[in-house]
């Protein structure tokens, strides 16, 4: 109920609960800006490309450092469906990390200001996000109700008011707006100047286009349905990796009950990557997106489907026996799909199990390892 | 597409072409402040309840005003399908304009403030609302991509770009939000000062709580579903009115591809009404509303209706059908929503009908005509 809004939680909220996953393949001064939000929490950097450099991250840091040996060693034949050269490999972050949240980023984003100035909080106000209901199921029109100053209003049916869990928190981006090749081509100086000081639900039935630049997700709801496909190295596409995750979480999402909610936070995106190589990556992509949407628009996970594996290796089997005719990519997207699941069955097993191993540990260490 | 965005039109937009219609029991000083925005526009004053009351208009304003009588005279035994003594009287006004766009507004509204301390025009946002396209096939997350500084971000299909026509642009309140009853008694002092920039496109499949207050629409394309039922006087429900308009057109609008936006513009709501009285008023309605939503969730309408009239009376079956047993009232409600459907045709006969009058209007002029 609108009523009783959660206390506000004392600062750092949730910090021995979350995960901060970084992909890059650079060293992260980035950090340094956000040190007052993010130093109280544990990071996952996820290092792209050559395991040999080393990656310099800021003093002070509490951090794990997985490179691609690390991937290969503790995922074995499975470490195939890790995306390389690309920043798809972040969903190994989700599959490695042990807290109930996540929120990742990439290293190309900094601190944005609100219109009066201050600094945002992005981790902050994912947190908020995620730990409030979602209303996917009746459209309000004073955006958020569960935030302060807000309310259903007149007309919204008091049965919805409680709201679903959250699973999903997508944030914005000011400045370089995060638009496709075409667009980029198109309006090469257009930024996002526009503050819009709303969050929402996303209604059930709806699909939406989440950005994997700025995400924060509760990994116990939803965390296998947050694999980033197969891009980069040796693939055809690129730049679909957090639009698949969006659109086979949304489903899921939809299917078991669970919020996606979209607006705040934004943070500051510095710079536009090259149109002419995004262009490269994506035109397969754009080409076969008019068939996945229609594919993602009408899916139909069966009732039998209770938990989010169940759901995700159902969409596989979809995804195979129904695009499987635009592209043989989709028969090796599927088996990804599969051994996505596996592989987190491996390094997540339920709680029953866990404790059948006498507490040891199934997760190996990472190599690289350092504080 | 995004990038050809509609000129802006000069001012004032749509000027013969659009209507604004105002219920009211009192004398219209609120023009004044609207005068800069108002005065070009003709408007149409639904008067409610006594129709002996001389209402006064503001010098300059270009009018005509029916009262109760005059609603009498030009319907004949239709009549009964017009509220009295309450808002929802305003829909006399969409039947007996001639215009293609309609803008309606109560009289406890003035012109709001922007964050730079600038007054908005409601009505030249609505305009634009109405001629620039909607999205309801995929949620787009820098919201309307046809507004300057924004587009169609990364991920959005590109086949879904072109939009469709929108029917309806819902604004919004600052300071008095629009509350329930049971909201008002809790929150008594609770304001509404936060000032979303956006507009957006309610997805196709979602409901949501449409408020007469502050509201414009193409009558050409959803004018027929416009209907604000039967409520106040020797009714059981009030303050349902622009709901009921909402959950019909809503779904009219998704079974003919039509939009529904929300958000901007903004304007100054600056009295709560009793919530006491309306806790009266509504009662009946917060507690039939858990059956009418699933309703409304789930009508199916035949492929056959492909204008607004034939979906209405095709609605106007299913409320028959399906909501005849929660009460007495929704046998009468149905039967005044066919009643108000020929009301519509007989004032609104198609273009060909028109012309075999030989070019005399159907129309017959109202009693206290006045300018």
């Amino acid at each position: 109920m609108a009523s009783s809004k959660p206390v506000t939680p004392v600062s750092p909220p949730l910090k021995d609960d979350l995960d901060i996953v970084i992909p890059t393949i650079r060293n992260l001064d980035f950090l340094e800006m956000w040190r007052p939000f993010f130093q109280p929490y544990h990071l996952i950097i996820v290092q792209d490309g050559d395991p040999t450099r080393t990656i310099r991250v800021p003093e002070g840091f509490d951090y794990e450092l997985y490179n691609r040996n690390d991937v290969n060693k503790l995922l074995g034949p499975k470490a195939s469906c890790i995306s390389f050269k690309d920043s798809a490999c972040r969903c190994f972050g989700f599959l490695v990390s042990k807290k109930k949240y996540i929120f990742t980023i990439d290293d190309d984003c900094f601190v944005a200001k609100d219109p009066t100035g201050n600094e945002i909080n992005a981790l902050a106000q994912h947190i908020s996000n995620l730990l409030t209901p979602s209303t996917p199921y009746f459209f309000n029109t004073l955006y958020d109700p569960f935030r302060e100053g807000a309310d259903f209003v007149r007309g919204y049916p008091f049965s919805f008011r409680e709201g679903v869990p959250t699973a999903i928190s997508h944030g914005l981006w000011l400045n370089i707006p995060d638009y496709d090749a075409p667009t980029q081509l198109v309006k090469p100086l257009e930024r996002n100047t526009r503050y819009v000081d709303a969050v929402m639900t996303i209604p059930k039935g709806t699909l939406f286009p989440m950005c994997g630049m700025n995400l924060g997700f509760d990994r116990e709801l939803i965390g296998p349905a947050m694999y980033f496909g197969l891009m980069g190295d040796g693939q055809p596409i690129g730049r679909y990796d957090d639009m698949w995750a969006g659109w086979c979480a949304k489903v899921i999402c939809d299917h078991l009950g669970l919020g996606v909610k979209t607006g705040l936070p934004y943070l500051w995106h510095s710079k536009a990557s090259n149109p002419f190589v995004n262009l490269k990556k994506e035109y397969k992509g754009i080409y076969w997106q008019e068939q996945l949407i229609p594919f993602f628009q009408s899916v139909a996970l069966p009732k039998e489907c209770t938990t989010v594996q169940e759901c995700y290796l159902n969409l596989a089997k979809l995804v195979k026996e129904k695009l499987g005719d635009i592209d043989p990519y989709f028969h090796k997207l599927s088996e990804a799909m599969v051994m996505w699941i596996e592989a987190w069955d491996d390094l997540n097993p339920p709680k029953e199990a866990q404790a059948s191993t006498n507490g040891k540990p199934v997760k190996e260490e990472p190599s690289s390892k350092s504080k």
